[in-house]
């Protein structure tokens, strides 16, 4: 998508550097990260210089093709897995990370001889990175169909193209139906603790000449009630084989007040963010971070440099949990790059067949 | 309430000054402001060095009163009544201002005389000051009943004893029931945009030695999805005479959470703040603040100096409304200085009569 006018994609490989778009430091600064090895992959996921779902199983996948093109010929396949084992812990809940690793390790494993396993790898990174976009695309596509000319969409968290390779899952309809000409306006709630909202989501859609509000996650209700929105579109970071969607903590609050309010919502995301081994939401593991995401916000002082400021008192405790399990009864829908479908098991089963 | 063991109230007349907690500084420095005059008193109000129903009501009658010290004999009347013009200006949603501004300017006007205008003025500010106190004293007592040993309660924003002229609404029930020996655990919510959660009432129950945690405003839902909340209890700016409740912003959210879930939710508020004029919840004015409050985050930087940092895009659009409404429909009871009532018009005309 367009930075300034430019294409960039969130994250790609070039040789054997994987190079990304560092994402703590938007909106204040553009800047692409360099990370030569598969460690530096693995720490920029860990620490969210990487995130959103797509964009971590996309990283994820190059680290270990990373991984194969330093490990030395006599232990690569034990160097090999050991890189994934360390790839795999650096966050829990995002199914596509697991996803990505899988396969990339196995086609490695299934060429064999160490030459074309790294080849294999490579190849197979790319790809997943190119069917993260193509999906994105096609999600976009799909969804663009939901959105009438004026339609007034809330989302949550950064389900942009920063979160994928490219489009976006839940702005890429958005994106669609700007480009096919229909005016479409975004709510963008802060999504504390990390505001990755207020940060990416807001400089994703500015970029993209996207009309869109900022409100306090508190606000949120408030939208609802003034009947201030007419659609819901979120992403996923791990969707269960019944339809019950993990994503960012907030979205199991929205999905309520759409419920209540009779205002469709919908999860954007590609077939790769659906895990059919998880049977429901409550076997999802749910990732909890540091409490100083919550004690303090990170953002640009006056004169623009970063800064961070405590907000609570250095002595309270504070609890975290990144993710929260949306259950498919208060969905509308799962839109997908094989198009729109309930979010069932029965529907679920046929689209991943 | 105490700080550091000292006995405190959020503000207090001493001669003709007011003096406040200044709880834009809070929980990083404690600090008294000292304003010598009404206009000085008014703009704390307004630039929320002074906020919270009861403390910003207290506040109002004080300012009045100082209007009465200070006005000329030749032009009394005139100038009180631009007083109040001004100090009613300050914030449109909570009632208790209203109330207080009306009560010492009518008691003044009753004294006809410059003189005695004074004295009524100021006793009466005091008395509005020390009955609400009193009320905060009593809502303790009765919401107390509520809470059994272990209790874990999810409050929102500060209505804790700052917001009040002592004791709180919503926190005085969980300081009653631990000095009657019984453990209560808060859930405390950032309450953004100001974070007041984070920032006064976490700092409020680490005097007072309650246990607590803070959570971002996003994870409440998990909360409730988790089973770990026996009960609401928040504040109120004002109480519509059907029962409806205008708090701070994200309120309706928890309200229909709470609902969802079966857990029982209260208002915390003294008869003051009821408004008899109000028919119902969509009559009550809603303040919309500065989009630089959801855009900027204000806290202590590393060396503990005030700092301010901005999240967001310079030029991204926000929207940011002080307050939301929860329909009586969505309350358990109202949690007053004459006992729990149903939050409906007929159990509040019996307490209004």
């Amino acid at each position: 998508m367009r930075v300034s006018g430019q294409s960039y994609r969130s994250v790609w490989l070039e040789g054997a550097v994987v190079k990304a778009i560092d994402q703590r430091r938007l909106p204040h600064e553009f800047v692409i990260t360099e990370l030569p090895d598969w460690p530096a992959t693995a720490e920029a996921i860990r620490n969210m210089t990487i995130r959103g779902a797509g964009a971590i199983g996309a990283a994820a996948g190059f680290a270990v093709a990373q991984a194969a093109l330093t490990a030395s010929a006599s232990e690569f396949f034990q160097a090999m897995d050991e890189a994934a084992r360390v790839i795999r812990a650096t966050r829990p809940t995002a199914r596509d990370l697991f996803y990505a690793v899988e396969q990339v390790l196995s086609t490695a494993q299934r060429a064999g001889e160490v030459a074309r396993a790294r080849q294999s790898a490579v190849e197979t990174a790319q790809a997943l990175a190119d069917a993260n976009a193509a999906a994105a695309e096609a999600i976009g596509r799909h969804g663009a169909e939901l959105l009438r000319d004026g339609a007034r969409v809330l989302t949550h968290c950064n389900a942009g193209w920063l979160a994928m390779v490219d489009w976006g899952s839940a702005l890429s309809p958005i994106y669609h139906a700007r480009r096919q000409g229909r005016q479409v306006s975004v709510w963008v709630p802060e999504t504390r603790p990390r505001s990755q909202g207020a940060k990416l989501t807001a400089w994703e859609l500015a970029q993209e000449g996207v009309t869109h509000t900022i409100v306090a996650d508190t606000a949120v209700g408030s939208l609802f009630q003034r009947q201030q929105v007419d659609l819901v579109i979120v992403g996923a970071d791990r969707i269960a084989a019944n339809g019950d969607v993990a994503n960012k903590i907030g979205t199991y609050t929205i999905a309520t007040l759409a419920h209540l309010h009779r205002v469709p919502m919908y999860v954007a995301a590609p077939l790769s963010t659906i895990d059919v081994d998880c049977a429901t939401g409550q076997t999802i593991p749910i990732e909890e971070r540091s409490v100083e995401e919550v004690m303090l916000v990170s953002g640009a002082a006056s004169d623009g440099r970063p800064a961070t400021v405590r907000i609570a008192p250095e002595q309270s405790p504070a609890f975290n949990p990144a993710f929260d399990v949306t259950p498919a009864s208060l969905l509308t829908g799962l839109i997908t790059e094989a198009g729109i479908i309930p979010a069932d098991s029965a529907a679920i089963q046929t689209v991943m067949a």
